[in-house]
């Protein structure tokens, strides 16, 4: 029995790993989780999973909860919930599914507890990679991937040597907007970005897929999992999202992994790791059914995210919080519909422009360059009269 | 310093494998190999490469040869001397490159002596798998696979466990004829036959491939090497030959491996196993450069002789020997321009209707019935006039 703790249970990624639990009673159990506000759901889960230590977002309602709950659950909010939820003396995995750059703190403490990190947070690896991997190598922690695309290098790289890969081929489905050119794109809505033809995912990552920041913060996190440099991690458009990444060796042979879209198989096999399981769901890959899997070389004009993306990884520092930050601002303003889509970009560059890289930051520096880049995206947006 | 022994030297993967060595003259040394009746290759590979221990298919051959050699290198005939090849002393592994069945004593050999066998000789496992693989098991000795589409699902399984197969997924091209429709196959030359869109090999594995017999034979070898039965072992028509073949695991997830067709490839790996080494050929995997894969279903009435596999396979026993035998002569029969090419689908059929299946037969069964099916197939065509 695989005890788990869930960092963000209500979220996309939460939900999902909820359902894998759900799927396997008899091999998984949640002992702790983690949600924001929606306490009603919560309750249910809580009816459902019967995990001992939840944490909710604010004060009140954690007060308000722990009055509802059995007696043996302990309810704490804040960041220090969060740390609780991760820190159950019970728990093997620690799933980080909770958005944003709050997960990190909770990641590191239970990385020091050597609890195994199933990492589904980005902020974790693309802000603050350089302490991330050094406190898991110290505790001798394994960091596995959930997102697809890691999950699909990490399984290729199944019974093999680092020493012996080439280059990482991360696989972009090219999100709601690939079939339009640069031009169209000024007026687009809010709408049509978030109808992305293959995942169905959270707002924040379906506009990233929109505008490649998704697939950016994919190559700075693969960089720090795999310990490759930039220069050998390449992106490629597969519209089908098919096929969900790729390692090339030195060889020449090129090993991927695919499936059907599904983000409940790379959950599964990272809370399974070394092992696999039988995934529940009818719905297999048939390549045949398919008949056509297409591919198409990226363009770093027509998706300017990712070339800031690398950029950012590539100078390293403080320039990623910046990228990360100012994106985060960015896609929140065009949701609210306060900026056009293509000014997403407009505003990370400004952003990243107007910073000065400190390198090898520490977390507190990371954390007061992530508050100052949102502070100053919010006024650029201000100046513009939007 | 990896030290081989090569049996079949100028063969299609006898020179590939030449190459690799040559590639890699720092990491390889050949020690020994066979030939058939070229004897003037065989003088410039000697010359080249040094080997100590050379067989030849004719003793004049054989003692011609002897006198123009160095005095350290030894020379053997028939099957005796593949024997000899097979057993050089310092071999570490046998690549057992030569065409029919006169390949399967000597890798028996090479086994009991606890060499490891690069194995290219398909009758080996097709018509003594059962016996084959027992003596490997006993020994404790690997087989690894030197067919690209085998060499793909042994690098799928880099770091899995067996358990976890949900099936193996065999790629093929199709063949020279694979836009045809079955009508428009009676009256096609044995020059088209041999035109094989993809890959460079020889003639009867050319012809082979496009009676689909090629896959059937690979089929039978899957199921041999990694102990799969018939049932999940699915053939998936993929015309560029990009993916060599696939593992679908229970979790779902699909491993694949991928590549410019080039043998020299998994030649290499078979080599430098559990390692790989850098491949020093320019010509590396560009998907987007290709655009498009294209997969589709497999139709068994299209390609008979891939039931006919199947058929054999699932029965066992003699059978398999009888496909074979029945198979080789009829495509020399075809390339003699005797028969046309779908009665090379015919006269298998014909011997496999005929024959009465001995279940679990020794060696000298196999080797009896091979050469009955052999008669026996150039009877029927001598019967039908041809």
């Amino acid at each position: 029995m695989r005890k788990i703790s869930l960092l963000g249970a209500t979220g996309s990624i939460g939900t999902q790993t909820l359902d894998v639990i759900r799927m396997h009673k008899d091999k998984f159990q949640l002992v702790s989780m983690s949600v924001g506000r929606n306490i009603e759901l919560a309750k249910q889960m809580i009816q459902e999973f019967s995990p001992t230590i939840v944490s909710v977002m604010h004060k009140e309602d954690a007060e308000g909860l722990q009055m509802e709950v059995p007696g043996n659950v302990r309810v704490y909010w804040g960041e220090e919930g969060l740390i609780q939820v991760a820190l159950h003396p019970d728990a093997d995995v620690v799933v980080t599914a909770v958005v944003g750059s709050v997960g990190l703190i909770p990641t590191l403490e239970a990385i020091r507890a050597k609890k195994t990190i199933a990492i589904a947070n980005k902020e974790t690896l693309v802000t603050a990679g350089h302490i991330v991997m050094e406190e898991a190598r110290k505790h001798g922690v394994s960091l596995l991937p959930v997102d697809s695309e890691h999950s699909a290098i990490f399984q290729c790289l199944n019974g093999e040597e680092n020493r012996s890969i080439s280059r990482l081929i991360v696989t972009a489905s090219g999100g709601s907007f690939r079939d339009k050119k640069r031009e169209e794109l000024r007026h687009v809505t809010v709408e049509d970005a978030l109808n992305h033809p293959n995942w169905s995912m959270g707002a924040k990552i379906t506009i990233d897929s929109a505008t490649m920041m998704n697939k950016g913060l994919e190559v700075i996190e693969a960089h720090w999992l795999f310990g490759l440099p930039y220069e050998r991690i390449d992106v490629l458009l597969h519209k089908e999202s098919i096929i969900h990444s790729m390692v090339e060796f030195e060889d020449s042979s090129v090993i991927a992994q695919l499936g059907t879209p599904d983000m409940r198989v790379p959950i599964q096999y990272a809370l399974t790791y070394p092992k696999r399981l039988e995934f529940l769901d009818e719905k297999r890959l048939n390549l045949w059914e398919l008949g056509t899997l297409h591919f198409d070389k990226m363009d770093f004009e027509r998706y300017r995210c990712l070339a800031f993306a690398y950029e950012a990884g590539k100078v390293g520092g403080t320039l990623p919080t910046v990228l990360n930050a100012a994106n985060e601002v960015a896609v929140e303003a065009f949701l609210q519909r306060r900026v056009g889509f293509l000014q997403i970009e407009d505003l990370i560059e400004e952003a990243m422009e107007a910073h000065v890289v400190s390198k090898n930051p520490t977390l507190e520096e990371i954390q007061l360059v992530d508050g100052q880049t949102r502070k100053e995206v919010l006024t650029f947006i201000k100046q513009r009269g939007l």
